[in-house]
């Protein structure tokens, strides 16, 4: 990666500098920002130490010198942004969600392939080293030749009060779902990356535990944890899901199910599967994401610490720092990034990419539609991809 | 507990012997074992050191020096040993399942109340002494004063392969349900006592992920782990669920979903649970059961380990060892058995009794009757107790 | 062991029903308690359900039915009680220390040997089935030809407050080590135990952090966590330690360092052990006894839960449960008995026991000896054993 | 910190780089590298996207374009490229160890003070949120007005075969002390750094357990793991420490005792701590950086993940990612370099740095010095500043 890529990136609040960290370990240059007005942006630009600044995200798309945009702008504006970015010839990261509704998402995948342009989605926890390692495993054989069981959860407590507030909570920024949305859809691209399955059909069931919530008249954070701000409210229906608790089958006949809630008090972020097999299992902990636990029926389980030395070895580039050197969040940006800028500097567009793409994003989405049919229909629904 | 009960144990295969070191761990006498054929009852009362041999189980009933009556007998004939051991005046405790049907075990349950006669299912998990503790912390509505989410999974490994065979395997022994009956009922018992909630309804998925087993021409044990033996076999197909997901609502509105799986490589027998309440969560894994995690959001999780002196008031009973002295499995029968004895010794059976009975038993069988059907319909199916 | 022994116990303070217990649960028959008078002893007798009580030791010695004599009266009386029943022809299992001096314990040892008597000291924590394993893990080379380090720690938190009081803490009871001769002496019998090796040199440092406390002025008891009892006090200067740190150089070459403390917050009686062989390490830590880790270099580190089958077949026994069913404080008693009574059954007593003798209780005492003397002379100190 | 500092860093082999991570993640621009050959530093230049290449240090310390030299090199080249970059007026981040001896670290202080410039030792592990944290707790004085115990271990597997080779192996290349001065210098600098002691009195023993190592006849990398790789050796003796064991006397009446090892299998690379104050205690293990155990006598211990809304006020700057985010090895560069150059940006040298400065790296040298004496002279060994 002799090249120094050029970058810009749209939306600096929560995940934006996140985004720039990554970019920033690998050398590369983050040219331009954009924020929603030219003051804001010029602020955020200096706070982050960027040359340029852009009021109107369609300059920073149009600016010559940037190769690559990063789409972290609010989930309602992805679709738009990563059109306009696409249209523009220039290769694109996306946050997730791709995109609102998965009509909006599927548009994306046709122009993508269309432009013949990089094209990925933020799917970052595929990129902890310990879940690389674990894909090679199963691609190795080693968890046995069947997938049995695939279940786990994705837990939080940021909203357990009815003071807790965040635009997710509005159907108009944050869609329809919301804990399925914001979380699921993390667990289920994660899974069915590891194990390299597809979901056939869902069974869901969804609780709202705080069914009004106070809103505060004046804007504040996410993830304010318990900092406790005092200030003016109005109540607002909720009508988003607290909880969901999600029955799969999968395509090669595994089973499995996965429980999301942002209302589980003492678990902050916690995405945890268990993977089981017909010989043996895997089993991760988001908050302990440096070790994996290989379960066995005739021998001890293993408990391996991240270790490239010790890693699959289709996995170990994955793992910057030696044994026992912890990685964490923020390596999995930068992680992605090197798949990402990799591929592009390979200029092999044709080879499949091993990094999630606007098509992985889509089908997402797709099972998201067919979730809510099923809990609001009380029955099994089958996904068309 | 000055008197010095004489109990009669019918059953000393796995689970009997079990029973009496409770028994003799509380100074009473085992003073008599009844078992299939007068030889293997008296092979078993002299190894297990019994006075008195019973190769008919209607012997020991009938036996008047017997107070009590332990039933550790296979399965399929629970109902038969009870109802007799009940309309011969003595009070029972009962390994679990109490029945094979749910029609058979509600007749048990009048028989005992019309008998004015101690009775109790051995459902032991609820006596470790932090599942005690987890249910008085959620009585003194130290979670808050709303339960939200209820889940959790009970998982083992030790029918993961098709060279796997046991009694509980032929539906004509275990019944019509299998990890449900045998692991799930546990589950199934354990929250609803730890929250004092009832099932309303369930939605359930079932998978045989090895649908044809090879059953060995001759007896072998349970929990036979790695250990291989070379021995012929008849190639069995098998109908039970080696899996099932089950999605709950609970009466007082809290939602939930446990997994349970003979089949998952590593896990030898862990019972988890996450209960999330308004305000704070309960945690707990059997496998490591001396450690209890109350989680929080405002201030750190705590991790509570097993000590008397920590524990709520109305559950230091349950804890016979001083903080950091682990206690295990085989405890859990001492205190059950603590329980009910004390309760007989009160002579006082108008009290609600605080060790599960009959009717809890009973109650299960009516859950997985629902669960059952739900399986085979694929839809929500309402509990009617 | 068709034979139901008949035992009595000398002592039945905390300690003394933990074995009676054990006793009962191998289905022996507890006939007799002593304590210091007959009131108490009758108290007693009749609150445990055993026949007889005796106001003086003496005559639970020389109660001919008594085959086998277990003391669990205070420390300082366990020479002479040992002593007596030796002299009387009676097996005995006497509680660590098993005397307040080496000269004591030399004694005793002797007059085992000459008597020809089976002798052992309650050093429970051996029998815990994954240190039984740990053990014959070592012995069949699993982490090497070599030992090299072996290291970890015996933290409580009982006696952190200046209001905490114990008898131990008084030397003409307690003896002139506290930290060391309670709990020190249980880690170094266990890693000499589980490694095959002995203690060769010794260094020691010492300290009293609480150098006064606040001796109530009527009994109370051990382990009372943090339930606090108004009560009148004399303040008492303090001379034994509540921290050690003891180096280690043992006789295969192996170094090695040893934490006791008895004033750690949140450790309420945790011993842990490190041990790290020219291939693979084993770690263990007593309040999480089902579980295993053995480290390795060159693959992941195993995490092995107690399960017979996976156990090595040299320690299958010690487990009386399958795997996943946790076993805990109580069950090392009864492991502990069963390998003594299986001895004393045997009738063979030139074979080498299988558990703890009154020479494993004396070298301890000799060992401590050492490590008092270096506290004290700032030096290394060789052991004469 | 509105400018964008411009750095150079001498060394890039391994841990150069991640000093550059740090470096651009704060969105700063590393302008030049240096390596032992102007070929070396034209490949790592190219290779990492920086623009100047020095083959010769002395031409990067004379950059007028840089602000802050970043010292990365060999060991014994620190003192030499540290003098030269303060002689230079440059602000000097320098690797550990600061000097190999003493007396040139004493020279630097001493040259960092007349030359009024920011000087910093790179202690990253006192940049874990959590450890961070646990200082904010001591000095809140939540663990109680006295100190009592400090204890733990610093482990790792990398040099448990005769086969495995490294420079610092050599004294020439590492000095005469090395596990101590590798690893155990981090952990002597955290606790004494998280606790606010000193160090005043040292005993220490010291064993080398693998005397003879195999040197391959080239160069191999650091951190090998499993890699075998087929080569020419030679046998060198070996004279430095596999293994040691020092006990500690703190300047408060604290006591305490580390272990370090490099042959300790499956321990990769794990820094953990214990330390107990008179009130609480407070756990940590580098490996799981991202949880602290805050342990109690009259309440459960409690288990904090890290989460800045649920940390010490003073301590949250540290933590860049909300709750449940884990952060790692790479974060504690950026955080340490991020309190480097607020400093540096405050233009206030006077103020006390809430970093480790060339006095703390001074400090441990002198701690060594007396580490050394004692292991050869066994006896306690007082530390003079």
């Amino acid at each position: 990666m002799a090249k120094k890529y050029k970058v810009g990136v749209i939306g600096v609040g929560f995940i934006g500098p996140a985004h720039m960290e990554g970019i920033r370990r690998l050398g590369f240059d983050v040219v331009a920002v954009a924020e929603a007005t030219q003051e804001l942006a010029e602020q955020s630009a200096e706070r982050l130490l960027v040359p340029k600044a852009y009021g109107d995200w369609k300059d920073l798309i149009a600016d010559p010198e940037i190769d690559v945009v990063h789409i972290a702008s609010p989930n309602f504006l992805h679709y738009k942004h990563a059109k306009a970015a696409l249209e523009a010839g220039k290769h694109v990261i996306c946050e997730k969600p791709l995109a609102m509704t998965s009509a909006e998402s599927g548009e994306l995948v046709r122009l993508a392939a269309e432009k013949k342009l990089v094209n990925a989605v933020n799917f970052n926890i595929r990129f902890y080293p310990l879940v690389q390692d674990a894909k090679a495993r199963i691609e190795a054989g080693e968890i046995g030749d069947k997938l049995y069981i695939i279940q786990g959860s994705y837990l939080q407590d940021w909203l357990l009060l009815d003071t807790d507030w965040n635009w997710r909570l509005e159907p108009e920024f944050g869609g329809e779902l919301r804990a399925v949305a914001d979380i699921g859809s993390h667990w289920m691209d994660l899974v069915t990356f590891v194990t390299g399955t597809r979901i056939e059909s869902v069974f869901a069931d969804f609780k709202t535990f705080v069914p009004i919530r106070k809103k505060p008249k004046k804007k504040i954070d996410t993830f304010g944890g318990k900092l406790e701000v005092d200030m003016d409210y109005e109540e607002k229906p909720i009508f988003t899901e607290d909880y969901a608790a999600v029955l799969f089958k999968f395509d090669n006949g595994a089973r499995g199910v996965m429980t999301v809630s942002q209302v589980s008090s003492g678990r902050k972020n916690r995405l945890f599967f268990e993977i089981n097999g017909s010989k043996s299992s895997l089993i991760w902990d988001s908050e302990i994401p440096n070790q994996l636990v290989i379960g066995h029926r005739p021998e001890p389980n293993q408990l391996l610490i991240k270790d490239p030395s010790l890693m699959t070895q289709a996995a170990q580039w994955s793992a910057s720092y030696p044994g026992g050197h912890p990685e964490g969040f923020p390596d999995t940006f930068k992680q992605l990034q090197t798949a990402v800028y990799r591929y592009i500097s390979s200029g092999d567009f044709e080879r499949k990419p091993d990094f999630p793409t606007f098509l992985d994003g889509h089908n997402i989405l797709v099972v998201n539609d067919a979730i809510l049919l099923s809990a609001k229909e009380n029955r099994w629904v089958d996904i068309e991809y």
